[in-house]
């Protein structure tokens, strides 16, 4: 594990002045969460040797519940339920057990990343316990680009050198509480809090309730303290879009709408898809009649994924509320004028600021920008890239595909297998993706980390050589081309071809449907008599597969039940739609 | 309040030798709850004298929540929301305060009982913590009708005499525990309970639950356990068509499709509407892929009413699963073979038992018929029409309009303003009504209080005199008269006109939508740009009101926004629906 001073071998020498790349063998990765272990594997299979520092004493990051908050660390609430279903978030290699619900509690996803370890064998590369003090730059960096990696373990400090590092702490461990923002907080007679401390709503019983924020957490955690607080105000700035997990006709909401074939309908028409979808969200409850409606448009934000706020709300149980103008007593004053008195407990779900105490200041913005890294992983200005952060975006959908694809990147970056741009164009091309991004997002100047899911994967694997060759799948194998193209986009798609490949995925695209299904059948629904039985269109439709996108494209946006969309149709032919709703 | 003998008057001699008709005074209300007030209420109206004996020290009978379970009294949980909106289940000349919101919790439905109690200053013919022990018949019943009342009160008891007798003691104070399904049982090494003993998920911290039962009980207490406990299994035998509160548009569930047009469809179209409803509520999540799916159709049940079952599925917090075969130790096998072990807590929701101890035995079911009650109201084989049964009804709406129109017409026949059939005619009245139910309810052997709503409530209606004139309505004021057709049947058409006519009833027509809209205004969204103003459409609607049956049938079931639908245009023409959804 240490590292061995090769530089100085005639080899490396000779290989340096070939091409001017350095040998990398050892990294250093920071953090055992999802972005940790995946980061682990890529270097796996580059066949790099990493060492995993993970400050606490279990894998799991952000997705490990502590009974108590556990300062500088990420820390989830313990309804914590995953916005994204499995399919979706489930690493390229290794889909989740068929019998795991689609959208797992937080326990349940730490199952699924034990598991991910364990097949990898991942746990023998990590130092449990091992706080990560600092990251420096070795003297030779320029040639070397080594780092001097400084740890802490049982008061302990040691200092080890590696020839890369991953930084994969992940952005939910530094609270952001803005209280300035809200005058006379601090003298406020009740609680208050950050979301990042809220545990459960035990304790909220009778209480009267201010959540502010809504985001992912503020609306769990609103809905959440609901059921036994006297009252729940959510107070919102912006407002938001609200969707379910449950989505159309009771599938995963992150299966239905997401295909490359959405996203291609979304780049073409991006304000009629935008629209189109703005309807469909109020056609489940409108947001204007319910306050929620923003300013800005569907894809302007990532919406927020609840399932009962609109109940919630119906039922008084949670108010929604303007932003709060002040604080007097034990009174909120809202910016509408209206007043809450008696409040007991404040909850400030207003996000997270990033930083990375270990790492040399300036490191990831500079020239100016909020965040200066190239692709979200390479920061500039560094004589070699050999420092990578991994699994530093947010999108609609989980971390772990992007943050396994980032590593794979990465690590063939670190390889020389792949080189970065020229810094200037790198510069310009974050640029240009900042100022893309902030016309596109509402809110986006504290916290720049957002990527569109499938351009941003599609990016880095073109690079690698996994991105799906569509038109080569769709001549050779319509069946799995039209599930690439018209399905919904889960990450095996990235391991169909190229360094990496896995003779599993082309399998695991085909079932990824049973998988969905499993978990449901926990009881089977008796027989319906006359019904109609899918069977036969199925059949038919399938043979029409040179149609279908014809058809998708006029029924798109047409009312249509869950089974009658073309583009669902044929993204589930074969496999096992029919059974997946019980018919024969 | 003590009954004066003047049955013995020359007066009165004179009347029932004439008519037949004893004169009623006095009425003995048994039971301060929803049906309870609301029958002092039509005593009131009809110039009786009513004593309401209500064995605790409080008004809203199963509203009421208690800490700790109160034996013989009805029980809801602390999270329990009423299924209906606020207009759905207001009384007919008091609609609730436009700031409530539309899906009440129960302190919030006690607020509205209170507000009720006080404005027809109902409190003062209530006996607080006065126990009725029997109610049997005086030896003169056959001429006189009387009722001997017994009563207790901090030990002492007391027998008066009263003209009439109406009983509002509900049907949810009896648990059905039937043990004797579940073999092993006695010997389960949890612990088990009634749904009446829920009182909240307290304790069941880390638990493993099974919940037996899938009615609106069973459904809120498997959701509710489930936000802490381990696992929850919801059991099932028959399966369960699940709707939300929140209807489409966020508009309370039970104020769209349930107008007296959607009712004529209903009649004249059954199955075309019922699958057609089906067809919907499964686009909202598929009952097959998620278990729930029943054998019978949708109008065949009851449907259950829960915004956050799908959700709780879809994330694995609660798995459904078959009925139970037997109980081994701490196991639960259910009758798939499948195997639960270590089960914590069962809970069964596995309804009541109506039972009333005080009455004379056999009063309520004989002709060998389950329940022989006329109208769900007057037992049979009494001399005299004397004794109703107000609230002993269910159906997919609130108790409270129900008994409140019992209540009015019961008043009415004590008073003989109204007379019943005769018994023959009665009796096959209540046989043909048994088996028509029989024929189309799924599961009503054990309960045979299932009634239509709107055409149970106009049978009452026509008879007093107070259903409403649609086509003198259509004629004379077509806004008012398309909203009592095509807008949800609010109790308050039952107050246009005939006795208890209040001049209140058309206004609170004419503004039920600003109400409904009202409690959702505590943030006012910003104004959207580039959206379509509906105003211009709205009015031109307007003056389209001759075509808008028309419409309304040809679009009936097309796909079509909250906004759009003539049906809901029409209904809310006028009445704010512009201002609700926030457009100037």
């Amino acid at each position: 594990m240490l590292h061995t001073f090769f530089l100085f071998s005639p080899q490396y020498y000779s290989n340096f002045c070939k091409s001017s790349i350095v040998m990398v063998r050892t990294v250093a990765v920071i953090g055992a969460g999802p972005s940790g272990l995946t980061s682990i594997k890529g270097c796996l299979e580059e066949g790099l040797e990493p060492t995993c520092f993970e400050s606490s004493d279990d894998i799991g990051g952000l997705w490990r519940f502590k009974e108590c908050v556990d300062p500088g660390r990420a820390n989830i609430y313990q309804s914590v339920i995953i916005n994204s279903s499995k399919e979706m978030m489930s690493y390229s290699d290794f889909p989740p057990p068929a019998d795991l619900p689609n959208n797992m509690h937080h326990t349940q996803l730490l199952i699924y990343l034990r598991l991910y370890a364990e097949a990898f064998d991942l746990l023998k590369h990590i130092q449990f316990q091992t706080a990560v003090l600092s990251v420096r730059q070795r003297p030779d960096f320029h040639v070397s680009g080594q780092w001097e990696v400084e740890t802490e373990r049982s008061g302990h400090r040691e200092t080890l050198v590696f020839d890369a590092v991953m930084v994969c702490t992940g952005h939910f461990t530094q609270p952001h509480l803005p209280l300035s923002d809200f005058p006379g907080i601090e003298e406020f007679e009740g609680k208050y809090l950050h979301s990042w401390e809220y545990r459960s709503a035990e304790g909220l019983q009778g209480k009267r309730v201010v959540v502010v924020g809504i985001g992912n957490s503020g609306g769990d955690i609103a809905v959440d303290a609901s059921r036994i607080a006297e009252q729940v105000y959510l107070s919102t700035r912006r407002g938001a879009w609200v969707v379910s997990r449950v989505g159309e006709g009771g599938l995963p909401g992150d299966l239905v709408g997401t295909s490359r074939w959405d996203r291609l309908m979304q780049t073409l028409f991006p304000s009629w898809i935008a629209s189109s979808i703005e309807n469909k969200v109020n056609q489940i409850f409108n947001h204007r009649l319910y306050g929620l409606q923003p300013k800005h448009g569907f894809f302007a934000q990532i919406p927020v994924v609840n399932d009962d706020l609109p109940g919630r709300i119906i039922s008084g149980r949670v108010l929604i509320k303007p932003n709060i103008r002040e604080v007097r007593g034990s009174s909120v004053v809202f910016e509408d004028g209206s007043v809450v008195d008696k409040v007991d407990v404040v909850v400030f779900a207003t996000g997270y600021n990033y930083n990375y105490p270990f790492l040399p200041s300036g490191l990831l913005a500079n020239s100016g920008l909020p965040l200066c890294l190239y692709r979200h992983v390479f920061p500039l200005g560094l004589a070699r890239p050999s420092l990578a952060i991994v699994g530093f975006v947010c999108n609609l959908g989980a971390i772990n595909p992007l943050a396994e694809m980032q590593a794979r990147w990465a690590t063939r970056i670190f390889k020389g297998l792949l080189t970065l741009p020229p810094e200037k164009a790198m510069l310009q091309d974050i640029k240009r993706d900042t100022s893309t991004l902030q016309n596109r997002f509402a809110c986006l100047e504290r916290h720049p980390l957002q990527v569109d899911h499938i351009p941003y994967l599609d990016s880095m694997a073109k690079e690698i050589g996994v991105r799906p060759n569509l038109l080569w799948l769709l001549l050779t194998e319509p069946g799995l081309g039209l599930r690439v193209l018209l399905g919904p986009c889960t990450p095996y798609q990235y391991r169909l071809r190229g360094p990496g490949q896995w003779d599993g995925a082309r399998q695991a695209i085909l079932t990824q449907w049973e998988r969905v299904a499993q978990p449901f059948k926990t009881r089977i629904a008796p027989q319906e008599e006359n019904k109609i039985r899918f069977s036969f269109s199925l059949k038919l439709v399938l043979t029409m597969s040179g149609t279908a996108i014809l058809l998708t494209l006029f029924s798109r946006h047409s009312a249509s039940s869950v089974l009658s969309h073309p583009a669902d149709i044929l993204a589930k032919v074969c496999t096992l739609p029919e059974t997946m709703w019980g018919h024969k």
